[in-house]
């Protein structure tokens, strides 16, 4: 008896050690364990992380002042209370338009890790990034003067900014981004999978196990790898047979190409794909196995992923709700047309 | 010396002795110091504050699915990071549209206090007020079923009710609204003014002791009384000789009259009146004046008044951002139309 235990132990030791060779063999690398390593994978060299600097950021973020309305912050559409994105189609913002390609929000959540930002990478960074959504006009719909007016307006503001930067700050527009960008690289969120791949066998139940396996066998990891599994340019092109290629008139970057989102926290961020036509997340994996890998994924296999994708559901850091600082005489009026 | 200090120093005790006294005097009442006594003020004898309520009231309160657009939730207007409210003239919901009567967002903050909920006081208390805006079509714009298949459709919202309620809870769009009042009776900002009205002699600046002392002598404390300072029927009368009564087509209650809005916070919450018309205090206190006292009141006494209006900034609960279930295969799909 004790005997067939050990083998047994031993097979299922093997099993799991052999799947994390494979995952690391197929590119998917865990959000690391240690704090010392994991900042060293989100700092900003240019803007270091800061508690001030988050602080103010996450302010920043959740502040709706910063739009045309002052009705709409960051978090309306990337929504931190539910899986950093908003859960409809198309982004909606100011005076409720619809964002004019149907493309949807993506999560906030782990995007520190993508390579670039926005469906069609046309960002950096997360810096660069926010400088798009506060302008857009059918987004926040604000002005770089307006934003810098309404934080210099409010003297908790520009206490903070001095916290945060020095005495001899400017806040500009760019400041002002930039700190947003610094809060959001601390939005990652830790799941089983990470603890799996770091080497704790049991943090992954063993049909997730077997997805994961499913997973990289299919050749999902090929370009959902990375820490974020996905991130990097290259989903599929807008113009090849996609089911939903025509909603939208999305052109994709200068190939044509999609980036490829995460997936950590999938199970939380429907609707799916960069025009958010597709509600069903086994929907989803058949789709892209038919686009991306020219193949049929049966029922079976799709479930099998989807097991899989149960474990990138991550921890969110525990955020407090900021109080925000009271409008002045000087901070700008909201104008909702 | 030590006896001028001595006669100076009961000069202030007795001034301050008798502000407090004549505060008492003219219907000025502070938030209890005493944790048990303020539960007897705020507690709902239908239904008990309890923990698990209010936790789970805050995640129905902070959630934007149980609007039609799944987009809009109680915070967008009431926004627990600013004043409690969202600082627009007019509230603005589902297609952006605003309120047809031009009608503020009134803070929820101490709203608890309140004799009546809403500007014509229509509903008897917070749990009543939530059955409105969660349906009115120009704010979340939901149906009772939707935001019943909403929450029903989360494991997670149904354990909650469970342990808030009991295994054999009924999850109904009343019991929804019921918690989601549960929490705001919790969302009360005790500032300095309380303190000083229990007793705290140096709680308040001079200043704003001699703004309190105008604003009883002016008779601010006839409507602007109670725990709220406000919150009874009765300010002016819509069809008055009001500034900016024409704005809108709002009628008042029966008897024209429109609900007296609390002063705690007063300097959080513009713009001020039911339309939101004026957005400087200084002119809404001589606006008020104008038409509810028919005396002028002099810059030097606005300023007065103004002085202590700062004293009712009071500390917000701390609260963390919950972190809201995601959403299933059931849950009905948001409708931006």
């Amino acid at each position: 008896m004790k005997i067939i235990t050990t083998i047994a132990l031993s097979a299922t030791f093997l099993m799991a050690n052999s799947l994390m060779d494979d995952a690391k063999n197929a590119g998917l690398v865990p959000i690391p364990s240690s704090k010392t390593e994991l900042l060293k994978l989100i700092d900003n060299p240019k803007n270091h992380i800061t508690d001030a600097k988050v602080k103010l950021g996450e302010k920043l973020y959740m502040d709706p002042r910063l739009s045309k309305s002052e009705l709409i912050s960051c978090n309306t559409c990337h929504n931190l209370m539910e899986g950093g994105d908003d859960g409809v189609g198309a982004a909606t913002g100011h005076k409720w338009r619809h964002n004019p390609h149907h493309l949807n929000s993506p999560t906030v959540y782990n995007a520190v890790f993508f390579s670039s930002q926005f469906w069609d990478g046309r960002a950096k960074d997360l810096e660069a990034q926010a400088q798009g959504p506060t302008l857009a006009h059918p987004e926040m719909a604000a002005t770089k003067e307006h934003i810098v007016q309404v934080v210099k307006s409010m003297p908790e503001y520009v206490k903070e900014f001095k916290v945060a930067y020095g005495d001899n700050i400017k806040i500009t527009f760019e400041k002002i981004t930039d700190t947003i960008g610094n809060f959001e690289r601390t939005l990652i969120t830790p799941a089983p999978y990470d603890e799996f791949l770091n080497g704790y066998k049991e943090a992954m139940t063993p049909k997730q196990k077997e997805g994961l396996k499913t997973f990289i066998q299919i050749g999902c990891a090929s370009c959902h790898n990375g820490v974020a599994l996905g991130g990097e340019m290259g989903a599929f092109n807008v113009t090849a047979t996609y089911k939903y290629m025509n909603v939208g008139d999305f052109k994709g970057d200068k190939n044509g190409m999609v980036k490829v989102p995460t997936l950590r926290n999938i199970t939380q961020t429907a609707p799916y794909f960069h025009n958010g036509k597709v509600w069903s997340l086994k929907d989803a994996i058949k789709e892209m196995g038919r686009i991306q890998l020219g193949r049929k994924i049966s029922d079976k296999e799709a479930q099998s992923i989807n097991d899989f994708l149960q474990s990138l559901t991550g921890k969110k850091p525990n955020l407090s709700m900021p109080m925000l600082p009271a409008s002045t005489a000087i901070t700008p009026k909201p104008n909702l047309d």
